[in-house]
């Protein structure tokens, strides 16, 4: 009934799962970024397609909410990596943007802190971690600590290269609290990049976005691909897989990405919580109030 | 310029401001709670003029969040409070809901926990105010404190009633720091909630949302209504204005919370953030790049 009334497919047709799951030994460098996997309609339908899902996800979003009011531990964490430009603020504004904002914590990872080099590279994580009944969503996260960090020798390579095992030991235990994780790596090419970044210089409403270090950083592109390689083979696991969503086309990464959320809500079989009260009692009593 | 642009009126025009402004000794029980001020139209034209809204407030909001990149320090806090069923969740949704939720901040204030009781009532608001360049927003507040408190006696009344001076030199200091205070209370009749209350319990989706405490506090309107008076009379100050809006009729609720955050942001003459370098010399290092 719940899924009549929502309007969206049945729980067993993952097609967005399916066709963006990127196992241990994918090939990024063969991930066509301007493909639209899954989808078959151009730019027009995929906007369409969007706005439809606004509102069964929604409806899964609140009745997850409303599973945690009644005392449920089920959450949802979705974690957003991909290159400067890559589309992460646009996914924050235009897929997390349709569900209720009291249903959704966005947590967006800058460079450390003092505070926060003071401790493990998860201790920030953690904080941030979504409590029950909540969608966290992570624009960037502790996979930054086997990117930036990996590329650029923030810490040995003797320290970066345990973070693996540290992240898939973390994570399995962020499942086993109750915690559905979808992680997914918006992937662009390298001359889309150099596109988007000259349209920031060319508008003055985009200037603060902008600053020459992302210049630089294209420099140690292929470095960044190599990591982006190694966190999929290294930590895409049963129970918190990375999906690869090709992000040349911005309207096609929000599309995915929207299809992604709701196709792990769905199978989550959310319902509404019943009364712990007797409900004609309490209609009498309010009748009399 | 930057008001052509976002198509919204000149800051000079403050009707929603204006009309809804509820100054010390206003009569809160001589308003209307079905009324529609500043507003002419039916549900469906204030629909329609609450989407209308979305892009330029929105516009706004990036501005607002842009600044603080640059080093700015302004921010805006919202703060809404209302009596069970007034739609402080609605405007959550339906307002709120219309920004980019990377510029926006909810928090929700319910019964304090243990921690929270073993410091000052203000320790949980400071940690929960917005940072630069953010809209905060507050679902219930410290108002609680002169409201629940002082109607449940949950502090000796010597306590409670010296809590209206330390708010206001609280939210002084708040306003110093470069936040802009809207503090809004959705105005609902008796009558009113208890229609809402009977669709909680009529709907098994609206279920989770019902508590049988919801009628016992309707034994405490009268209260409620003066304890509100007297927030009003003791706090509605020049930097930390309260607005009364009738919420009678949700669609309005909606609109008139949705003109009043544009009709704050508007005057702050929000401009996007001069670049910090050469942008010909970026060019040139992006085309080689």
């Amino acid at each position: 009934m719940a899924k009549k009334k929502s309007g969206t497919k049945s729980a067993s047709s993952t097609p967005y799962r399916d066709a963006l799951h990127a196992a241990p030994g994918i090939d990024l460098a063969g991930i066509d970024t301007r493909g639209t996997p899954a989808f078959d309609g151009d730019k027009s339908a995929g906007k369409k397609a969007l706005t439809a899902l606004a509102e069964p996800v929604s409806d899964l979003q609140e009745r997850l909410f409303a599973e945690a009011t009644a005392g449920g531990h089920r959450r949802v964490l979705l974690v957003i990596q991909g290159m400067d430009t890559a589309g992460k603020g646009g996914v924050m504004r235009h897929v997390v943007g349709n569900v209720d904002p009291q249903g959704v914590e966005i947590t967006a990872f800058k460079a450390p802190t003092a505070e926060e080099l003071e401790h493990p590279f998860l201790w920030r994580i953690r904080n941030a971690l979504p409590d029950a009944g909540m969608i966290g969503v992570f624009d960037r996260s502790h996979y930054e600590d086997v990117l930036i960090a990996r590329v650029h020798d923030l810490v040995p390579k003797s320290q970066w290269s345990r973070r693996y095992t540290t992240i898939n030991t973390f994570e399995e235990e962020v499942a086993d609290a109750g915690t559905t994780i979808i992680k997914v790596l918006l992937h662009i090419s390298f001359g889309e990049q150099k596109e988007r970044l000259a349209e920031r210089l060319d508008r003055p409403d985009k200037h603060w976005k902008f600053s020459p270090a992302d210049i630089d950083e294209r420099a140690h592109w292929d470095e960044y691909q190599q990591a982006h390689q190694a966190a999929i083979d290294r930590c895409s696991t049963e129970v918190a897989p990375w999906y690869v969503v090709p992000a040349d086309r911005k309207w096609y990464a929000r599309l995915a990405v929207m299809n992604l959320l709701n196709e792990h809500l769905e199978p989550m079989e959310l319902q509404w919580p019943e009364a712990d009260f007797d409900v004609k009692e309490q209609r009498k009593r309010l009748l009399r109030s």
